[in-house]
């Protein structure tokens, strides 16, 4: 990964990758589908570009050779490339000896979480969750039957960060599972190697299990790192399910392949042993394909994507504190959100449905995040530089008729 | 259906959708992947055809489109579509009404079989299987520590049948679950009406819940019927899921998407109450869509394919009663499986591996669908009138070599 972030770099991807509004608009895509036409979306995650040329040339593939029987690659399980695949990719981009047998191949990360839960805790087990959450989180322990444990990232003016002793006093003897989300969802912390380590110390010292959600690994910025959970210290991957997918940050959850990395065999056999690995269902062929296509061959266009969202970051970040300096935003370190906070706005209202209403744009409201929170919103800008000032100018506008 | 074979109808699909061998060699897949080139493939269920329009027309759009996020098609997730198009299916194919908020999406039959069984049993539970049976059943019983009661088919020198007699001997006090494969595989019967009532009337007097798995129900052959279980009695579907999917008879396993289809809206109630909906995750979309374009629209194919292998599937008959009157074998009255009984060869061996060994055709091992069935193996007939020939061909010449 570039260290730098390099003006040419996001230059080139803008001509090659970024959409204009009529071709978006003919997505079958929840973003582009979910609201009426006359609205601007700018919530769930979906990039508004064109596909890596390694995804776009599977799909090619799958076209000529019209082949979609049970999927054998190299005379082998298609799900066994694909574990392999992400052993190069974690040798590669963090360093990380991974080994594919203990890789099991799913469909997608809420899936994942559910039968994580089911299989490491018990009904009425305590389960800490890093509060803002990506919603389905919350649903999971809901559904289940386990009883929620917020650990909440709190803003300090400078960023947010976890609040270690509100976490320490979360914990009790029923707690089993940390559920770690990281780069993180929707605040973009990417956390460094010294919160890591606290997280790991607190896990070592209350026996958790810790499922680490890496989905936005991908997405760390120019002079960011992303380290995986599982290698901050010796001993930390027998107790931690690391989950990663190339949907987020190539744009493919439409294929639906997913993966979860135990951190050794003995826990991958614990898992198994209480679940049935078949009940995951393997993954198509055709997201096998493009996921192993996008770690081995997709680094350019992800490199370009970077870069390019930087700008679009940078963007977001002006715009804001220059036209609405009353919003509380942090520059997020990884993934394509920001986390906006309208609180001195004092908005009617919560702010997802005032600027649905308002601004004609779908934001990800905040209460969806954060019970309580709805004075905040997510905005996603993975779209044009045009596009996206289109959205801030919208959100603006509608602000200063708050 | 059309209820009369059309040699027509056969020609027209022989020249538009068979495909050589050279081709066939190309194909990333399990049936002409996984043995050495020197083996002709005839085991695992791949049809050795050329895909449906519509669902070739599904690969062009995604090639086309390059639109692989979240999948939305109508204003709406891309899963009730799927439920929509079933219900269209079963109403039109076997006028049967469905309600579409019944049905649950997920990736394949198997998995669903694990989520059934964990759902609707306990460990120790009894499970009714009709042996010889598709392998992976076995596992499904086993891996969940529950407890096989084999019902087996029986032949009666005309063909395969239920032993009803035994099957009522089978049941006990804690046996919770009829396993029905309808059409079955392997030994091609679609059961009868008369034989489905007093199934249904056993599942009745024993309170049981019956897995309906009816993936070959679309490849019955002209003439004969394929009647949904759960229509067969009044009642009879609030105690019955239905399984499909177009994987089998589109040859699209590939894609991975597949349906449970529950009679009743409380039955479906007892399923997510016991087992959260998410952990089945959700088919991809370019899965979604071919299955609904293979639903809706491939019609056409699918005629052709039945006449096709209407006409292979009486070639083996044919051939295999000319050149070896010891082997026992029955017209399918579905599927594209001959179930051939080798015993009075008295092969040295099991007739898998001596056929693979000695005739290099890989056919599937009786022993994998019933213990101790060494002495049959199962025929994949879904290929070219050429190819099929070399298969038989090959076979008889190692036979009489025995």
């Amino acid at each position: 990964m570039s260290t730098h972030y390099d003006a040419g770099i996001a230059q080139q991807f803008a001509e090659q990758y970024t959409l204009p509004l009529e071709t978006l608009r003919r997505r079958q895509s929840m973003k582009w589908q979910y609201h009426a036409l006359e609205i601007l979306p700018a919530w769930v995650a979906e990039m508004d570009f064109a596909p890596a040329p390694a995804v776009a040339d599977v799909l090619r593939h799958w076209y000529l050779a019209q082949d979609t029987c049970y999927p054998y690659r190299q005379r082998d399980r298609a799900e066994h490339l694909l574990a392999r695949a992400f052993s190069r990719y974690t040798a590669r981009e963090f360093d990380w000896e991974t080994d594919p047998a203990n890789v099991l191949a799913l469909n997608e990360l809420v899936q994942a979480v559910y039968l994580l839960i089911l299989a490491f805790s018990e009904p009425g087990d305590g389960i800490v969750l890093q509060t803002p959450s990506y919603p389905p989180f919350y649903d999971v322990i809901h559904d289940t039957g386990r009883r929620l444990q917020a650990s909440p990232l709190v803003d300090n003016g400078q960023g947010y960060e976890i609040d270690f002793d509100h976490l320490a006093n979360q914990i009790d003897a029923n707690t089993r599972i940390l559920l770690l989300c990281n780069p993180h969802n929707p605040t973009g912390r990417a956390l460094r190697r010294d919160e890591l380590e606290k997280l790991a110390a607190l896990a070592e010292a209350h026996d958790l299990i810790v499922i680490a959600n890496e989905i936005h690994a991908d997405l760390v910025y120019p002079g960011q790192e992303h380290i995986p959970f599982a290698t901050v210290a010796p001993g930390l991957a027998a107790r931690t399910i690391t989950l990663n997918s190339a949907s987020k940050s190539f744009n493919i959850a439409g294929l639906r392949c997913a993966l979860m990395y135990f951190g050794d065999g003995a826990l991958k056999q614990r898992f198994t042993q209480r679940l049935p690995a078949r009940i995951l269902g393997y993954p198509s062929g055709i997201g096998i394909d493009a996921t192993v296509a996008a770690w081995d061959r997709g680094h350019s266009w992800l490199e370009g994507a970077r870069h390019y969202l930087l700008e679009r970051r940078d963007q977001v970040i002006t715009t804001v504190r220059t036209a609405l300096p009353e919003v509380r935003v942090h520059p997020p370190e990884a993934t394509y959100f920001a986390w906006l906070d309208f609180s001195d706005l004092h908005l009617p209202g919560a702010a997802g449905a005032y600027y649905l209403e308002h601004a004609k744009v779908a934001l990800s409201a905040g209460e969806t995040f954060n019970p309580g929170a709805e004075a905040f919103a997510r905005l996603n800008f993975a779209t044009s530089k045009a596009l996206l000032q289109q959205i801030l100018d919208a959100v603006i506008a509608a602000s200063r008729r708050a």
